[in-house]
């Protein structure tokens, strides 16, 4: 479909492995093969299927295909579910004339249960015939769980030789804090890049934009980001210039997916742009952010519209970072209620209150006068949270 | 009154900070000098009244009376704050005819607010006038803000020389991680007691009790924990079993209490005990605990009373500790769910979901063979927390 990159194919079919009605198997298949850029999970506890992936990438080797479930996450299940994953690569690059290490395997879902063989088994011809019929949504809907919508993006970026296409593809909405990756991501382009200088033109994106977002604080054991380029295109980046305009892009669409991450938090109804300046260093000013950003106190203050700034500095304090109280401003909404450590613009307080019924709200925390700083997106804290997880698994 | 040990009255007074119709306002005084022990938030806001606190702890200087006022916290208050918490040691002293410094101010309540000092002067003449009236429940009701309960308890302890008494009042529901200490808490006791050998024995009892709770993992501005020993029973602990006699009891009085603390955590329902074992060594067992502790979709999942275990382990995964996940194990209320890495027991799932319904739920997590071990006391995460976080000042 014409929103996935030249030479990229997309399907998906009904396995029911939790609910029956949707599409839950999703399968990504090049024409030609692809230079993989990946990341993953920090979780000690890594998937199956993230194990597989990390070792295909350590391979060096190019890619073909891409097949995700919803349903089960495939972790946590030691030998049987690495032996089922392998089986899913098996039967899946059978189908397609491939190799099984051509096809890369991403899961998501509960945690601790086995995968389904014989839905997946059962599913994997209709998947196989549906290649071609779905486009970027199409496949992004397959490997949903309580996201509320799907998270894509396509941009066409025009390089000296001619223009390539980027589209990315991601779920997510709880167990969110990405540690060098999402939940689950396929970026794919048509684009002809080297190895190498796609592995860090991916990292260094990903640096930028997913890594910097947490919906709940929790990392999950399946975070993975794939990024997919088969050249299909046959413009390749030929200067610094062009290798310049593919990394913004791709910066740019990651940065655009990782916010449908944030937005669509689990029952989040805001998003917090929080912002932190004049730190000692680049490290400092994370710790700051992180912590404003994890606070169950701000999180549910700024759901409520609730202009009690007391509690971000507050979580400025604890967070471990070093600076000076006095020397520490905050301004929220772009009204300055604290300087130097004393509460200023008392007054504002209905102005506000207004502000805050916005759908995205700015926290600048201006910790001193050094040249650290760092950006970091969160959700809110409200009740469709507590709704959405208290039974996720019924 | 009678729950409060020798020589020891307390007082409260209605000043209007917040709402009318309760008292905000309390007074604790002793009728001879106090030997002082104490313990404050590392946040680095300090309250007001914690820096005050702090300046009399470091002078060694013995101690009468406590004043506690809740509705304002008056932290991030700056140069006034501090002089506003200086005139009411001051004003609390003249009445009672001490030294501002024989004077303990503690505050709780909204960060970043001024203390109401109008209402603060019209109340005192009340608050002084009904010292004696109270007992541990009518000064602990005086500093209570979202608690549902006061949390106080009384406990007498036989030495040699014959019977002395604790009685430990505390209050926090929200912004409660302790770091060195809790939200409010006061303990008195008429047994006599070294400076020294006091603050070692509160130091212990406290970071093997109230250190290890948390209700958000919010940590405060206005932590303090505040020791006070008259010697008004007459009687010392003479010898070593004396001395453990009588830390036992403060250990054992500070665990009931900082366990009512997480019971009333903001809406909480449950109490998560969580212990962790067989680390490498201590330290890392209290990374994995503090984690579990602390992640949203394990305090969802078990206020819903849903047997997702897979979330509890992936906080073990992503909790910074180092081990290897095939060695690790977890029972969740007795029954075995993972051991070496893999699901166990999955026949048992009805049961477990039974037993989530108790209103205290055991999580046990071994992670290898090591010797280091850590518990820490959760709470849950429901409708009740958002609602009261969500507009709190309001």
């Amino acid at each position: 479909m014409d929103d996935l990159p030249k030479g990229f194919r997309a399907g998906a079919a009904e396995a029911c492995f939790r609910k029956a009605g949707r599409d839950d198997l999703g399968l990504i298949v090049s024409d030609r093969p692809c230079v993989l850029a990946a990341m993953f999970t920090k979780n000690l506890f890594r998937a199956a299927p993230v194990r597989v992936c990390q070792e295909i990438l350590a391979s060096g080797r190019e890619v073909r295909a891409v097949v995700a479930n919803s349903g089960q996450a495939n972790a946590c299940t030691g030998d049987e579910g690495l032996a089922n994953c392998r089986e899913t690569q098996r039967l899946t690059a059978e189908a397609l004339g491939l190799e099984p290490d051509e096809v890369l395997p991403v899961s998501t879902g509960v945690v601790g249960a086995h995968l389904k063989m014989d839905n997946w088994r059962k599913a994997l011809p209709a998947l196989v015939q549906s290649l071609g019929s779905r486009d970027a949504e199409g496949f992004t809907r397959a490997f949903m769980t309580t996201d509320a919508f799907p998270k894509f993006a396509m941009r066409e970026v025009s390089l000296t030789g001619g223009l390539v296409r980027l589209t990315v593809m991601a779920k997510g909405a709880g167990m969110i804090c990405p540690n060098m990756a999402t939940m689950l991501c396929v970026a794919l382009t048509d684009a002809c890049v080297e190895r190498e200088a796609w592995q860090a033109m991916f990292r260094r994106a990903v640096n930028a934009t997913f890594n910097r977002v947490s919906v709940d604080g929790d990392t999950s054991t399946n975070d993975t980001i794939l990024g997919l380029a088969n050249c299909a295109s046959g413009v390749a980046a030929m200067n610094a210039g062009d290798e310049k305009a593919l990394e913004d892009a791709l910066t740019a669409i990651l940065d655009t997916v990782s916010h449908m991450l944030v937005a669509d938090g689990e029952g989040a109804s805001k998003v917090i742009h929080i912002k932190v300046s004049g730190a000692a260093d680049d490290e400092e000013a994370e710790l700051v952010a992180r912590s404003v950003g994890h606070s169950q106190l701000v999180k549910t203050a700024i759901y409520g519209g609730d202009a009690n700034w007391g509690r971000i500095v507050t979580a400025v304090g604890y967070s471990g970072a070093d600076f000076k109280p006095e020397e520490v401003s905050l301004v929220l909404c772009g009204i300055e209620r604290f300087r130097n450590g004393q509460p200023v613009n008392e007054e504002m307080e209905a102005e506000l209150a207004e502000r805050l019924k916005a759908k995205d709200v700015d926290v600048d925390i201006i910790l001193g006068s050094g040249p650290g700083s760092y950006s970091f997106k969160a959700s809110d804290l409200g009740h469709e949270y507590v709704s959405l997880n208290a039974d996720y698994r019924s």
